[in-house]
């Protein structure tokens, strides 16, 4: 059986990959090889750049994936640093910046990007607005205040596979599985 | 005379460097070459992996800084991404984030980093409060609601040579200037 590499610290996203990837016939394989991630507004630069740094390390195929929240009436914040920003002020912090906000529109990135003969790019997108408070415990991150477009539940409500229907990283890894299966990007 | 180059888009930067820079037999050059920094939460790794790939392009001593303003209540947010951070949600932002908070203490932390005969990395750091409200037009960023200990003044209410003797970069500068000078780090 084929082998693929997801390299990613995070469990979380490396479930939501597991039961993604379910229809193919790899092995799906988390390690979690550090790697440089440059500063940029734009994901895919900063994707493009890490995957170049770890075809020269690692020699299998392999993917990792970048996303942020960006949230419309704060520029687009907290967006490519969302990881530190939820370390530091978190999701108090988010609702505290929207207090008294009527524009709560926010989209989800997720950019996926694969290297196999050459790096690939996928992208997904959610969107959604967010809450006035704290909504489920379940995900990670930003999960709990943010409700994606024609749903009812925040992300932090769903179960994993729910989420995978709505979610950013859902449809990226969606773009990814249907080229995997068939060559067309 | 010896030239050395400032890589910074950032005029005040400059401006604040050519003064601390005066007593150096030296011809100081800005320019803007892009270069990548990489996300990191120590400013000390995002400057030696700047300074690393500028020496690869740039012949000539050079140097770079990267600073940061870290709030202690806010678990050293806005840290390592001030830049993006200040051009999204903004002083203001902050401001918000510090309704009724009462521990208001935090430092602003410079990091300059030399390429010459190898890497040198010079440190400054001023300690001081966040304000309650914008004190001032003068400087950049987050000028205005910081106040330096021992200062009744803002850096957004100072004049660049009152700002030198306060500040991190004013700092990190001097160790650079007495390295240039005599050698010694």
């Amino acid at each position: 059986m084929e082998k693929l590499y997801f390299i990613t610290g995070n469990k979380g996203k490396f479930k939501e990959a597991k039961i993604m990837l379910r229809p193919l016939n790899i092995k799906l394989i988390q390690t979690d090889i550090g790697y440089p991630e440059i500063q940029a507004s734009d994901l895919k630069e900063i994707v493009l750049f890490s995957i170049n740094f770890c075809n020269e390390r690692l020699k299998s195929p392999f993917f990792l994936e970048d996303s942020g929240l960006f949230i419309d009436e704060l520029n687009s914040f907290p967006g490519p640093y969302s990881r530190y920003i939820q370390d530091t002020i978190g999701n108090d912090g988010i609702l505290k910046l929207l207090l008294n906000v009527n524009n709560r529109s926010a989209y989800f990135k997720s950019i996926v990007g694969l290297y196999k003969n050459g790096p690939h790019i996928f992208e997904g997108i959610s969107r959604g607005i967010i809450s006035n408070e704290i909504l489920g415990h379940g995900g990670f991150g930003y999960d709990p205040i943010f409700i994606p477009e024609k749903s009812p539940k925040s992300f932090g409500e769903m179960t994993t596979i729910e989420k995978n229907k709505f979610s950013h990283r859902g449809r990226a890894l969606e773009k990814l599985v249907t080229y995997l299966e068939s060559g067309v990007e």
